[in-house]
C-alpha cells in the first residue's frame, strides 16, 4: 500500500514556481464559491508519518486560501479529561459548518493507531474502532460533507534523514520531540498498523490519498491539486448519493405490532401510587449520588405521541435529583448554527460529562418519526438514520453513558380524551394546538414509524422501554422502576 | 446587614401548604410567558452560608416551574484547567438565552470570597474583583437580563445545628463535606468578607436579597415570591433603563483628530519590504513558540475602513504561525443563538486557552463604529459600550491574554483608488459592493466614531495601534513590528 509512496517522488523547483500561482488562484476561487453557496462543509483529515510534512502542507493550504474560513484543529491521543465524554465528542465539536473548511490533524485515527502500536490494544478492539470510523465517515458523507483524507508517508530511511535534518537546525529542532523518536523506534509496527487502518477505512465515499512526503514541491502540489479537484467537482454539483440497499420496512402480515399489542389494563390506586413513587424517588436519588456515578453519565430520552405524559413524567424524575446533576433538553426546531451541521450534531453538543445526566424531551428519533412521516427528509435520510443512531448510542455506552429510552404509549382513544380535557382547562389550553389535531390524523403512519423504530433500534446496549401510559400513576411508577433498574444494573 | 436574617424567621406549615399551590401556578404562568416572549433572560444567583438551604430551594424552583427551561449550573473556586482562559469565560458559557432561566450556584462570587477568606488574597485585589463584578452585572442588566441575587444566611448557632443535624442522618450526611466543616471554622471571617461583598455589589439594578435559611417554609416562600414579583414586573414591561450620565463625545474644537493627523508619507521599497517582512515573520514565528507562550494567549483584532488592507495584513501574520496555533474569526452578522445573548457573548465564545491565538477580523468595536453610525443600536448602548469593552479587555489581560488592537488607517483618496481598482479587476469584483460605496458617503461620521473610540478605549493594558496604511508594504511591516514588540514586551 505504501510502496508507491517510497519511490522518491520529486518535482523540479521550477515546475513548482510555475504551477503554484495557478493552483493558488484556483483554490481561492473554489473556496469563495464554497463560502457563497454554503451547501456543504469540507473536512480535511491530515495523518501520516512524523516528519512527512503534514504541518508544512497545512500551513501552505492556509497560505494559499483565505485562512479566515479555515479552522485547523490538532488532536492527539485522548487525555483523561476528554475521557469524561464519549470519544467522538471532541471531534463533533470541531466539525466545520457548511461553507467552511476544517482541517483535522490526527483526528479520529490517532488514538486507535497509537493504542494499537504503543499500548498493544488488542486486534479485535482495533477492528471495532475502525468499523466505527467507517460508519462515522459514511454518515458525514451522507450528510453532505466533502471528506478529503490525506496520508503523508516517508520510508524508514527517509524518516531517519528527515528527523535528523530537522534536529540539526536550531530553527526547526523544536519540531522533533522525544515522542517522535520514541515512535520512530516502532516504525515497522507503526507502518503495519497504519496499513491495516488505511485499508479498512479507504471506502468509496471517503478514500485515503497517500502522498510521499520527502519532496516539498511534489508533496505540496499533489495535496493542493487533490483538494482542488474534489472541491471543483462537488461545486459543479456532482454529489455522492448513498442509496439504501436494504428493502424498506414492511408492515407485519398480521398487522400486529409492538404498539397495538400494548396491555393498557394496568392501573394503580392513589395510595399505592404515592407510596411506590416516593420509594422509587428515594432510590433514584441514592443511585444518582452513588460513588460509581462519578465515572458514568446518564442519557435519558422520552418519546411518545402528543399528550402521552412525557413532561409530567420527567418532572417526577427530576424531583428525585439534585438540580446540579441533570440538564433537560427540550428538542425544538434547530437553530441556524445547528442547521449548518450534520443531523446528530445538535444532540452531541448536549452529551454530559461523567457524573451528570441529560434528559431529552423528544430526541434524535425525530428523524425516523416526525421527519419520516411528514417527509421533512428523504427516504435515504431516515433509512440510514437507524444505523447511525445505533452507532451513536453505542458510542455513548462505550464512553460510559447509561442510555435509557422510553416510549410512552397511549391508545388513540386516551389521546382524544386528553386533548378534550386540555381544550377545556384554561391553564392547559396553550398545550393544545392545531398541529396536535393534525398529527392525530396521521396516527397510523406514526404507529408504523414507531414499530419500525423500535424493531431497528432496540438493542442490548440501549433497549427501548415501552410504557403503557393510559393510566398516569401506573406509567410514572413503571418508568421510575425501569430507570432505577437500568442504572442499578449498569453500576 | 445580616441582622435581619438572624431573628429566627418562621412560617407555619399550614400557611405553606395553603400558599404553595398558588405561588406555583403563578410562577409557572410567568415562566411560560417569559418563554413565549423571548424578550429577556432570567439569571438567578444563589449564594450564602453552607447548610442554609440553597440546594433545596433551587430544587424546589425546578419543581414548581417547568424544569425543561431552567438550566442549573454549579461553580466552585476556579480549577487550574479553567485558569487557561480569563476568569469570566466559564460564566459567559453558562448564560441563559432570552426566554430561559439560568440558576448559577456560587457564580462569580465564590472564587473572590474563598480566595479572600481561605487564601488571604489582599484587600485591594478583592475590591478590584468586586468592582469587576459590579460592571459585569450592570452590563447584563443593560443588555436586558433580569438578575435575581439570593443570599441564604444562617447565624453561627443555626449553622452548627444545621450541619450537625444533616450529618446525623444517613440520608443527608453526604451533603456535609469536610470542606464545609473546614469553612465553618472560619465562620466569622467568612461572614465579614461576605458582608463587604454584598454591600459593595448591592446596586440599584441588581440588589442582593438576604433570606434567613433555617425554616424551610419561610425560606422557600420568600425566594419564590421574590422571583414571582420580579418576573411579573418585568413581563408587564417595566424595564430598567440605564441612561448615560456622561455627556456625549464632542468633536475637538480645532477639528484635528487621531485620524486626520496620521502621517501618510511613509513608504517602503520592494527589496526593503521583502527583507524586513521575512525577518519579522521569523521573529514572530519564534515568539509564538516561546516557552512562556504556554501560559499566555494572544488576542489580536483588526479594524479599519473598507479596503484598508485588513485581510492581506492578517495573511502576512498567519504565514508566520503554525495553523494549529491560531484561529481567525471573521466577524459577520450574528447567528440566532448569538442574538439571544448579550452583545459580547459572541466574542467571548472565541477567546482561546493559553498557548493559542485568535485573530478577529473586525471585532466588538463594531458596536461603537458601524452600529453607532448606522443607528443599529441606541445611544445608550454604544455609550455604555466603551466602558464594557475596557472591562472586557482588562479581563482578557488579567487572564493572561496579550491584547493587540490595530486600526488600519487610509485616506479617503486612497480608498477611492482601491475601490476603483477592485471594480476593474475581475477576481476582485466580489470584494466591492454597493454597501462599500454607501459606507464611503458616511466617512465623516465614521471618522468621528473612530476618534471617539480610540480616545475612550486606548489603554495601557490594550493600546490602539494606528497604522498608516496608504502604502501597503510599509503598513504590513509596521503592523508586524508592533505585534512582535507587544508580544516580546509581554513575555
Amino acid at each position: 500500500m505504501f510502496e508507491t509512496a517510497e519511490i522518491g517522488h520529486k518535482l523540479k523547483k521550477s515546475e513548482f514556481v510555475r504551477e503554484e500561482p495557478k493552483l493558488r488562484a484556483a483554490l481561492l476561487d473554489a473556496q469563495y464559491q464554497l463560502l457563497a453557496d454554503r451547501r456543504f462543509p469540507v473536512i480535511i483529515l491530515v495523518n501520516g508519518v512524523d516528519g512527512a510534512g503534514k504541518g508544512e502542507t497545512v500551513n501552505l493550504l492556509n497560505e494559499w486560501m483565505d485562512p479566515r474560513h479555515i479552522h485547523t484543529h490538532a488532536f492527539g491521543a485522548s487525555i483523561d479529561a476528554e475521557r469524561a465524554r464519549p470519544e467522538m465528542w471532541r471531534f463533533w465539536q470541531a466539525l466545520p459548518p457548511k461553507g467552511k473548511i476544517g482541517i483535522l490533524f490526527g483526528s479520529w485515527y490517532t488514538d486507535p493507531i497509537l493504542q494499537r502500536v504503543m499500548e498493544s490494544e488488542d486486534a479485535a478492539e482495533f477492528d471495532r474502532r475502525l468499523a466505527r470510523i467507517r460508519d462515522h465517515e459514511r454518515m458525514l458523507v451522507a450528510e453532505g460533507a466533502l471528506i478529503m483524507k490525506l496520508w503523508f508517508h516517508l520510508s524508514k530511511d527517509a524518516q531517519t534523514k528527515r528527523l535528523k535534518a530537522l534536529s540539526a537546525k536550531r530553527k526547526t529542532a523544536w519540531r522533533v520531540t522525544k515522542e517522535d523518536w520514541k515512535r520512530f523506534k516502532h516504525y515497522d509496527e507503526f507502518v503495519g498498523v497504519c496499513e491495516l487502518a488505511l485499508r479498512e477505512t479507504s471506502t468509496g465515499e471517503a478514500p485515503w490519498n497517500i502522498i510521499e512526503g520527502s519532496d516539498h514541491a511534489y508533496r505540496s502540489l499533489t495535496a493542493g491539486r487533490l483538494l482542488l479537484d474534489s472541491l471543483t467537482r462537488r461545486l459543479k454539483g456532482s454529489t455522492q448519493k448513498i442509496s439504501p440497499v436494504e428493502p424498506l420496512p414492511q408492515q407485519s402480515l398480521d398487522k400486529r405490532d409492538i404498539l397495538n399489542t400494548v396491555d393498557y389494563t394496568h392501573k394503580l390506586g392513589h395510595a399505592d401510587y404515592d407510596n411506590k413513587l416516593s420509594k422509587l424517588q428515594g432510590k433514584l436519588s441514592l443511585l444518582t449520588r452513588h460513588k460509581k456515578m462519578r465515572d458514568r453519565s446518564i442519557v435519558m430520552l422520552f418519546e411518545g405521541m402528543d399528550a402521552a405524559g412525557k413532561g409530567s413524567t420527567i418532572r417526577r424524575i427530576t424531583r428525585a435529583m439534585d438540580a446540579r446533576f441533570y440538564h433537560i433538553v427540550p428538542v425544538a426546531a434547530p437553530t441556524d448554527e445547528e442547521r449548518a451541521q450534520p443531523y446528530l450534531w445538535r444532540f452531541w453538543r448536549h452529551i454530559p460529562p461523567h457524573g451528570h445526566a441529560v434528559i431529552f424531551d423528544r430526541s434524535w428519533y425525530g428523524r425516523v418519526l416526525v421527519e419520516r412521516v411528514e417527509k421533512f427528509c428523504g427516504e435515504n435520510d431516515w433509512m440510514r438514520a437507524y444505523h447511525e443512531i445505533n452507532e451513536f448510542e453505542e458510542q455513548l455506552v462505550v464512553g460510559g453513558a447509561i442510555v435509557v429510552k422510553f416510549w410512552m404509549a397511549i391508545s388513540q382513544a386516551e389521546q382524544l380524551k386528553r386533548f378534550r380535557e386540555r381544550a377545556k382547562t384554561p391553564h392547559k389550553q396553550f398545550k393544545i394546538t392545531d398541529e396536535d389535531w393534525r398529527n392525530r390524523k396521521r396516527w397510523p403512519d406514526y404507529e408504523r414509524a414507531v414499530a419500525d423504530m423500535i424493531e431497528r433500534t432496540s438493542s442490548v446496549l440501549a433497549p427501548w422501554h415501552v410504557i403503557a401510559s393510559n393510566d398516569k400513576p401506573w406509567s410514572r411508577v413503571e418508568t421510575l422502576k425501569r430507570l432505577c433498574e437500568t442504572i442499578e444494573g449498569a453500576l
